[in-house]
């Protein structure tokens, strides 16, 4: 199971001044990994034709495929798109079905389509059009195949776009001399090599990931089936699990691999196998997966790859059983995550954020005598406001979580890291102190985590 | 006022398989760019010695300073370490600041410090130790300087660090001869280069890069001033802004920079100045912010590089009063966002998360009539939405959001994207409908960030 080498270049100065943070490439890695195909080099470049072609020149030389993002929005399509058309030997022609989808886009908004808008309708005669459903700018795909007709390049770079190029280089290096002479000499180098565009808006670059890349690449590298299933674990780390599992994994044949990816106070475990029969290949696949569930016991918390506020959803979901919240410290930043989840309304009524003593004594109903003996974070207080939560929100579960984030607000009986946490049923309550050692904004995220965690476990000693 | 190339290397296979989205990168290009300092060009490579090396060779050809990030931790510390040090020809030495620290480290989180952590503080000789305050892998300086009487690699790659070296080589291009030839002849090309490299967690880059490195790199290539004024507007795009000030723009010194950084909703203006005299710079500077501020009136929001929680936060603390939220849809996210400012308990009141109508009714006191007849995403909801929290929350201002974020609970007459918001004090109440395009999470962020805006409106109509 030798894995596929692919580079990805994201184009763009504002990635390069720091005005975004690039998200992108780590979606395209988990899911080309997923695929089988390991990233073995990122390249970030500006809206700058030379070093678009000195990133395209020594990505195509060390991977298999590229995948280029960015680089193709109204403001920058004029570099970027003719560039490839020339890099490839093509020229640019109007493509009809991104004609027609952007006259229907143009309609829906109510603004005129205008001759100048045609100039986005264009694409490289050269390449395949992948459709962009969420926007105006196609993707598109370049296969340099084995034996092909079509030279890679079949003729040198000659700015047959005038214009369009004269008004956009403007960079210091822009003298067409100093990449000129850059431009390889291709050939056989570039044999069976794929070279992918996409526009660099996070959610077109998905949808045309999901709906043209993947299963291109699919069909194109594998011919076996590919299967995945996943354990996620909690509450122990990787070299614990490692050590669970160890006769396991070393046992397992070649064309099964595990993976370990962990995250806050969580490991993942993902079983990837290959194969011709696809039946046979997931009875394998899953017989693996119970063994090491098996193994590690009740660290397992789910059989899917969710993140853990969807893994309680679902545990709630099954339950039919509502859950509340009583936030200090983290501010609403759990109430946030759990309904980052489609649907969290059938379980979620909401969070009473008690920012102020106030507020945990009007709205929570903690008693006022509990905030002065034991202060506002304190197991007793977290308790009364779990308890308040169930009450006011009318839910059958409620988490409460109190405490100093920092940098400020530390004391020396309560430092800066102390978060207290309570989950409760009208039976039961459990409460949890923990210190963390990061800055307000991770300790919080550390908090929020550690607490979803905390419902879990409640959730799960009573099913 | 020419500026200095510089290129950013991530290491780490972390960042290459998607589980880690490189947010560092974008802080330091940020803060390189403030300084006069352009990124030029961004690589990640995994942990593997052969495309270290190539990075290396390739990003120093290029940029007059390289920083390096990740790479350092205790689990990869064994490749980047022995390797940077046999790259610019060193060996490693024990350092004994970095050795006081580690042994302090220990001790404080009570762990003994065996004979096997003495490695971590080991650096190379020929480099300037970056001290890391908040972690234990010190950071590390490379100067490659003009006329240096050392060679800039004293010795061919030779593997000295023997054991250390062939337990992590393990990658399939792990033979040496693969990339030992890659090594090149090194020479005058690197005459004034450095090369600095930095742990990979977040906060202790930032803490090096701020302590360390940015005040050195400063010193070392710019000899003048440099002050920085801002100008936050809101409300009005690029364009609209760019022709407001378009003759003042043009009649800039040239030791005066005028950089846009848009963001949701608002743009940022950064004047960007350089000279000999401090103080009349600064004057210079504030003369043209107080133009430009003069120019575009009222969408002005703070002349502070503030986000836009910060700016309200301020606000409110100047006028001594108290802010609650009423929020449906976006589940607790502005009360997150609003007290990730230090600080905020004190006009920050807490949220009132009501997820369900149940909780709009019974916590909130919106009719239940109301919602039946005008629905919870509608205008008189938010609108006693607002008047609840008012009361509930016993705040001076209220800000209440509900809306439908998608992709499920759409309606005709209430389509996915929809939003509602209020903002109200004892005597006004203002609402307003939004229509966002995005999917769900982005719908969330950018409900966020117009809700905030129209608090930051209302407390300015009423200054």
């Amino acid at each position: 199971m030798s894995n596929i080498a692919a580079a990805i270049i994201t184009i763009g100065d504002e990635l390069l001044i720091g005005q975004t943070i690039d998200t992108n490439s780590a979606w395209i890695a988990r899911h080309l990994n997923e695929l089988g195909i390991d990233v073995v080099r990122r390249v970030a470049v500006g809206d700058n034709k030379a070093s678009i072609v000195k990133a395209l020149d020594e990505e195509i030389a060390g991977a298999t495929i590229i995948l280029i993002t960015g680089g193709l929005g109204p403001t920058s399509d004029d570099i970027t798109k003719p560039l490839l058309s020339e890099y490839f030997g093509g020229k640019l022609v109007v493509n009809e079905r991104v004609l027609a989808h952007l006259k229907e886009i143009f309609t829906k908004r109510n603004r005129p389509f205008l001759e100048r808008n045609m100039k986005q309708a264009e694409v490289p005669e050269n390449c395949t059009v992948l459709f962009n459903k969420m926007g105006t700018a196609p993707g598109m795909l370049f296969e340099l195949a084995a034996g092909s007709s079509q030279p890679a390049v079949r003729e040198p770079f000659n700015y047959t776009y005038g214009e369009i190029l004269e008004s956009t280089i403007q960079t210091p290096n822009s003298n067409p001399d100093s990449y000129r002479d850059q431009i390889p000499s291709f050939g056989g180098a570039h044999d069976g090599k794929i070279i992918i565009a996409m526009p660099g808006v996070p959610f077109e670059m998905i949808s045309i990931m999901q709906d043209e890349v993947l299963p291109r690449l699919r069909e194109r590298f594998f011919s076996d089936a590919l299967l995945h299933r996943t354990i996620v674990t909690a509450g122990e780390g990787e070299s614990f699990i490692a050590e669970k599992i160890l006769a396991l994994e070393e046992a397992l044949p070649t064309h099964i691999k595990l993976a370990y990816l962990p995250d806050a106070g969580m490991v993942k475990l993902r079983l990837t196998g290959r194969g011709k029969d696809k039946e046979l290949l997931a009875k394998e696949l899953e017989a693996r997966q119970e063994e090491i569930a098996t193994l590690l016991g009740d660290i397992v918390v789910a059989r899917d790859d969710y993140p853990m506020e969807k893994i309680i959803g679902d545990a709630l979901l099954a339950k039919g059983k509502m859950l509340g919240l009583a936030e200090s410290c983290t501010g609403g930043f759990i109430g946030h995550l759990v309904t980052q989840v489609n649907g969290s309304s059938k379980y979620f009524n909401g969070s009473i954020v008690s920012y102020s003593n106030d507020v945990k004594r009007d709205v929570l109903g903690v008693e006022q005598e509990t905030i002065d003996d034991c202060g506002a974070v304190s197991e007793q207080t977290v308790r009364e406001m779990a308890k308040g939560a169930l009450r006011v929100l009318n839910s059958d579960y409620a988490l409460a979580v109190s405490g100093v984030l920092g940098p400020d607000g530390g004391t020396e009986r309560v430092p800066v890291g102390t978060v207290w946490m309570a989950v409760a049923d009208k039976d039961t309550v459990k409460t949890k102190e923990f210190r963390f050692h990061y800055n307000r904004q991770q300790n919080k995220e550390m908090a929020a985590r550690m607490a979803m965690l905390m419902v879990w476990k409640f959730l799960r000693r009573e099913s």
